[in-house]
């Protein structure tokens, strides 16, 4: 630990949590991937299986970097190595059953029913190999009356409600900013993945993974779903406006917005009394959340009276000091400079290029993630296809 | 399997995944709580540590149930055991210190310094027991220059650049419609402890474990990021627009808007077909996704021109025929509804009410999750008491 790794986070010589775990990865775009990028994050080793000559649909995807390489391809596969595999060719499908043979995991986010009729078929591979963990990620699912459906991020975000939770009461749903449906169905593949892999390593035991996009986005909703599965209330939009706690929100300073996050009455004093606004906690209006909530557009507008007195970045330092939770609203771009994102290795430079460090950080292992930059299509297929040439025997 | 259960999830008399992991869980609020409930989701025991009198937070936060009872609180502690605990008081120290010795797990997110202060410091406790993972979940992680300020999930929001990318261009930085970063936080926190505990099985060693909402956030904004760590260039919001794909979008119908997500030249001569635009694609202003994003204004007026002619569930269903990946935008009430929800467990009764079920379906483990009510408060305290009883020799 040093002054830059307060944490003791950018240590790379730790051993890594899933060393020594393999994963054949037939994923492509962004769900599969991201739930193998977090793999090889935690040490495992990461086979990607790519289409000869084409590759992962996002080598031809945009953004661009200046030598024509896609940054979505290079952000979403840190860590991997490629190999390209024909499908359709016996002697390419022969490399990949050993591969697999000699696998831990295998993750996929072909449409249901691909993996079966390339003669993979999930449910096959671990009958086959009782310790395999084969994880499927979909839009759907592999059940139910939607599953055949093809689904992207936006189609999920829609259909998950996210979308009309989010942005004004007097606007339109509202796409999250991210392809939070994609993401969220990687980071629960990665959470099945690794369930599974205690349970196999307490047990023997070996299983499927069955991941949905929607069950992903569904469990995120949380909030609404508090007020629909309990008291049976239709959520509506509500901008930047917390459901059930005030002020909680953000505010217009002279310059541009502030978040303040206040949950309780303690708290609400001591903003009030930061801001000079003394008066309010003994309001019957303010006194409470519950009635805070309901007065909500007029606790803001005297808010809005003294936070326009001065810039952001005055009363962010100010509600700093007195102990409230604030904060700027940044671009992405500011964001990445923040300090703290830095000592938390959150950036991490790979072969050159700027990449998201692991969210997972570990006292007893590896937590800087995967340093093997995205590989170029086929970089590892000669090694791995000597590595795993099967064998008569096998 | 059956009809109604189509992916055999719905079957109770499966094993566990986490069967034997006894969990010691300090949290409250949301993003701790999230990261328990999965793990009594997924098989583990849950001993859940309240302040006696008061309990969690959320049991005093709306929205509340007909009873009375916080439905916040309810959906976010299914399946945990209650034990009101008085954390200045020696003997209750005492029995803590037993309950963390008999465990595998604990997780807590106080403020960083707050276990140090209660003589139960993460890096100790797994010094002391060698095989024990302690998952810290906090705001900024326990490192870094803002570590010590406090964070609720709209500043964490505001801050990691997700509030800025939702929106619409011409609008203000808008906030995701549910906790997200709580909830990612959360989830992250599961992916540690669950990480931790495939090593442990391994290895034999325990880890401290160290989340942070900004850390988990911030992964989640893939997408903006191919831009600022890639390109260098600055995002903005896009409305539901989106950023490297076009018809990528949500469309006006003649009565409510459509999700429509096409990635490919060939899905695009799909939909083209399916609507009757059979010129499009030979139009050189559409002929290339990238040509498609430069062009989106015009393609989506060309689009809405046709779509507006009839009612978004006609649209639906003629493109779902069509192979075209689309979704109606549904309020989470319609989502609820769904029969793929249903079949998918996503919603389970449990002890009367309906919460939510878990995204993580296995084949070999359970799928259908915790089935034990949120306790009230202190509802195993006296069980767990004698369970744990400190003994002298300890």
């Amino acid at each position: 630990m040093t002054e830059h790794d307060p944490g003791g986070y950018l240590d790379p010589t730790k051993p890594q949590a899933l060393e020594g775990i393999t994963v054949v990865d037939f994923t492509r775009v962004l769900a599969g991937p991201t739930c193998t990028r977090m793999l090889a994050d935690a040490g495992a080793r990461i086979i990607k299986i790519e289409r000869p000559g084409i590759g992962d649909d996002t080598r031809q995807m945009g953004p661009f970097a200046d030598d024509g390489t896609s940054e979505y391809y290079r952000l979403a596969n840190v860590g991997k190595e490629s190999i390209a595999v024909d499908l359709k060719d016996p002697d390419d499908m022969a490399l990949v059953r050993s591969m697999i043979k000699h696998a831990d995991v295998v993750v996929e986010n072909f449409r249901p029913g691909v993996m079966a009729g390339l003669g993979l078929a999930p449910d096959d591979l671990v009958a086959q190999h009782p310790r395999l963990i084969v994880c499927s990620i979909s839009g759907f699912g592999q059940s139910g009356p939607m599953h055949q459906e093809p689904a992207y991020d936006t189609v999920v975000q829609a259909l998950s409600g996210i979308m009309d939770a989010t942005g004004w009461p007097d606007g339109r749903p509202t796409r999250v900013g991210t392809s939070i449906s994609d993401i969220a169905g990687g980071i629960m593949g990665y959470c099945g993945v690794v369930t599974a892999l205690v349970a196999r390593e307490r047990t023997g035991r070996g299983t499927t993974v069955d991941i949905a996009m929607l069950d992903s986005t569904f469990v995120l909703m949380q909030q609404c779903l508090m007020d629909v599965l309990g008291r049976r209330v239709r959520p509506t939009r509500l901008g930047n406006r917390h459901p059930f706690m005030y002020p909680f929100d953000t505010f217009e300073c002279s310059d541009r917005p502030i978040a303040i996050a206040v949950g309780n009455d303690r708290l609400f004093e001591t903003l009030c009394n930061a801001m000079g606004l003394t008066h309010l906690p003994a309001d019957a209006r303010f006194a409470t959340n519950v009635n805070r909530c309901a007065n909500h557009a007029d606790l803001k507008a005297a808010m809005e009276k003294v936070l326009s007195t001065d810039t952001c970045e005055t009363w962010r330092s100010r509600l700093v000091d007195a102990g409230v939770p604030v904060g700027m609203v940044l671009n992405i771009e500011d964001t990445c400079k923040l300090d703290q994102i830095a000592v938390r290795g959150m950036i991490k430079n790979v072969g050159g290029f700027d990449v998201t460090g692991t969210p997972l950080k570990f006292g007893t292992w590896d937590s800087v993630g995967a340093t093997i930059p995205s590989p170029d299509l086929d970089d590892c297929g000669e090694l791995l296809r000597r590595e795993f040439a099967p064998r008569p025997d096998a």
